[in-house]
């Protein structure tokens, strides 16, 4: 047992969906234990800044159906340097934390990893990016929230394409992960996906959209993930009108859409459960920790583990289905 | 009165939610009143390619909440040509097709107006596109759900963008009408709208931006409508940092999302009642006219008015108030 | 012109999506010209506290999207009396307050008009109540997200009941007026609509029900207004299972979800233009007035002759599209 | 390996989304294998009757998206009778079908169980069922999408319930299960949750919101699981305002609202990976099992195990975050 007298709180990297479900929860479970809490602005800076709020439960009240984090986050160069390290530290200390709560992505992670070595400070991760792409976790905030968002533009993209026989080319979020696009695929009824994990070559494609023409399909749309190896959607939809130029082809970039709007009810919960457990798990001693989603039980992994661990969340039948579904 | 027995319906150019609705209540109206019902599909293609469908009261169930159209559209070519209509006209004879009712923008209008005159077919049209840039009625189908769409994803980036103090440009559809743009801007709370009706400069668009920042707010985004004259959002986006380059700037395209979704309350009873009263006054005589909303009353317009006339429906007051909310 | 310096602003009567909006824009426009805003809270029994809260720019920041009222809403017994009245003035002129902008629906309009005479204080007010049951405006704020928010549920209620061929009566708000009631029920292809302003008897619906039952209908839906004759949805029900027994009936009561939510993008854009026009009114010398909206344009109306008459919006269209529609 | 020439698929119970996304995954997963697939309406109702539907690829076209079941679902009585069963075969050996997937909640898996051993027919079960109350899948279809709907309502009370300081009660769907309540209470930032599985007697639940009210909590709503031991939402909201008469309270019966809607994501994604994996071990020979998600990974459970067991979901630190994040 750690005896932490005031826990701090950040959201650091790309906001989520969630977020600040979980900045709730995990401020509420501190005061439940008797423990004061400060909210960290701008997630690194925020330190080096000592741009502090002190927290009570009404600080975090309706919030939990807001997206964004009421925190804001901010990319943070000077956090990088041990000089900018040690301004964080002071400033903490100064404020009398004794804890960390972070919520982020893997450079969160590793920010903190690095932080907590160096000046023997505990601090508990969870996993918040939308793209799903940590190990530790089955799900991360903000991912079930994003691939909503998309279905629901794939959706509405769908009466038009079935209005009019086009071809739609619709760019998600993904740089190195296929998360988003293939499920997002999937749930939304694509002919085709194209996934960083997986090269599909022009030619293919093209097969594969000749083969939904013959099948009398009705509208045909392409899930590009943007970390893809052709190039985006743009790209991908002008290599394919150059060899079907019968095709009315668009193509739409969702962008930045995907990461905001209200969490889903899947991300609301999950955020609620990692930030209780998160509070709960460093309140009980744990250190350089992320609290993440195995089946349905929340377990902890060393931030070393979980930064050394790539995580493939592509399951073989979802590849498989990939292509038996669109027929 | 007209002794029409036969009425043949069509939906024409972009697709626009309510198009369905508008459907449902013109067919139902039609039997109601012991006609027969043709749906022509693919617009004027269809007619030309004689691709008919006998319609009865089943034909349109479950359809009023569906984006797109179930009779589809398509560009026709052909129908330009003074050969084309002659055969387009001989399918409708051959098929008892002895009235039309025509839903689309100015193009189907301008089809439409060309064909009755000669062949002696009577038609009425029905407003239908999201731009809203007819003359003759209020509103147009698809206009209220599109600008719906719009807000519903400026909410989703202003999520984001407050969480990171950045500066989003949504580019939203509007080659000559700034409809959309000036009343999703004005709804999403907006920082500046750029309008295809309203040069605005760029120096003069960064004063604003100047302005906002130092009034504290917290996110800024920038609504541009595809039409205007600085060349769309990429290019003002670019112009923006090259001046500003502490702002992280950001694109969204929202493109044909905008086209699609189930429609509005408003589009689906401004459907109805356009698709009921077009079948009312073509049964009772009306020619070449269109039906559209003034006010709170369905009234008819004659085709060679409405493409005579410029609508403009930036009032005077939404301006204004432009530059007055964002401050 | 009056010389108004600072505006005292509130919200009464029940709260309707759009009010914040409307908050913002007559805040805004206030300031713009250089003069002084405070909110008072919970309508008329903030005046009797002197609850009030001086606003500036930021105070209505990233408010227009949200449902409910940031001024919050009260029943006030007190004001009916004139010690009560007289403590309210005595307060808002201790607070500098020499003009009043407020919103709500007609008990809002009698308190207001009352006050004015008795005080000699200028007061315009905006309609809103989501039951558009104001003469002086076509719509009243927060009536075109509660229609909308009503046929959400009735599209999703015609999915179960297109599965199970069951018969689903649905109880929307309308106490006197069946404005929502008629316009949801024709926007949701419901299959027969009770108002208040239309008796139908029992027996009548019974045989519409037995006319969508001939006509192999998949699904039948009945929108029953509150305040309709026969006494409510529950009633109507049990009454008609009496007489069909082999109906699986299911009665939902939407109740205060209709209050509810993002206010849509036509009530977003109504707010702010009647906000924006309440102010402008009010600095120009208006008094005891409600602006509304007359087809496209802002007018005013003397209070006096808006509570002087009935409104009546259902249209003649409308009510014989009722039965045409749902053939 | 099972000789399987012609699958034979239907829905049956009460309807949930994501049962369309299931009946086009095993639809075209069938297709695929090169087999044939009959659609059988209305359950076993229409085994009896002999509702059969010679299913083709385009059969499935662009129904993911609906809620409901395009091949309807039914009560039966008939089939609890050995003749009932008897005639059901007949058809099905007629028609010549000679395997089965079954999608729907307990009463299903039991007739198939039945049909099965007593036919010698394999069937492969599909759980899908809002209430998410089955043994054998950490999720049933409809359930995230119902959560989803359910905090949606819950989202605009409280902007109601916000604007006047009003107590709110909430009942959802549950007569055994307090999963959606747990979930969509925690998710909905609700004060109070009144569960099936555990007593909270109205004292307590007093206790509960006098503390809310001493918190200075700007709203109170209460979810209550139709099946908690007190009688539902309308009688706590009765007992509550006998000891509370200050309170204004304010009573929604979400009822089959809670059924409908398009399915989430997660309720697609799922639904298309359970009627995939359905077929494929039909085909791989298994029989009289269900197929269920375990944690990340499909699995196959016997039906008479998950008959047999009693699902337990609601983890213990949702029980316990329950009081912890209402302060």
């Amino acid at each position: 047992m750690q005896d932490i007298t005031k826990v701090g709180i950040f959201t650091s990297g790309g906001d989520a969906p969630g977020m600040n479900a979980c900045i709730r929860a995990a401020v509420r479970t501190a005061l439940y234990a008797g423990k004061a809490v400060t909210g960290i602005y701008h997630g690194y800076q925020g330190m080096i800044d000592g741009n502090f709020w002190e927290m009570n439960s009404r600080s975090v009240s309706n919030i939990i159906q807001l997206g964004g984090t009421i925190l804001k986050t901010a990319r943070c160069d000077a956090f990088r340097t041990k000089e900018g390290r040690q301004l964080a530290y002071d400033n903490l200390k100064a404020a009398g934390i004794d804890g960390l709560i972070a919520i982020g992505g893997d450079g969160t992670f590793t920010g903190a990893e690095v932080f907590s070595r160096e000046h023997d400070i505990p601090v508990v991760c969870v996993p918040g990016t939308i793209d799903n792409d940590l190990y530790g976790s089955d799900f991360t905030l903000g991912y079930d929230t994003a691939t909503n968002t998309v279905i629901e533009a794939i959706d509405k993209i769908r009466d038009t394409a079935a209005s009019h026989d086009r071809l739609f080319f619709v760019e998600v979020m993904g740089r190195d992960s296929g998360c988003i696009a293939l499920n997002a695929g999937i749930a939304g009824g694509a002919e085709a996906i194209l996934l960083p994990e997986k090269n599909t070559a022009i030619e293919e494609l093209c097969k594969m959209l000749e083969g939904a023409a013959k099948g009398n399909k009705s509208s045909t749309i392409v899930i590009v993930a943007e970390g893809e190896a052709n190039g985006g959607a743009y790209h991908v939809a002008k290599e394919v009108k150059a060899r079907f130029n019968f095709y009315d082809t668009k193509v739409t970039i969702l962008g930045h859409l995907q990461r905001g709007g209200s969490p889903s009810s899947f991300d609301r919960v999950l955020a609620s459960r990692l930030g209780f457990a998160a509070v709960r798990h460093l309140f009980a001693g744990a250190n350089r920790v992320m609290v993440g989603l195995w089946g349905n039980e929340i377990r902890t992994t060393p931030l070393e583990e979980a930064l050394g661990n790539k995580a493939f969340k592509l399951s073989e039948d979802m590849l498989e289905m990939m292509d038996v579904l669109s027929i």
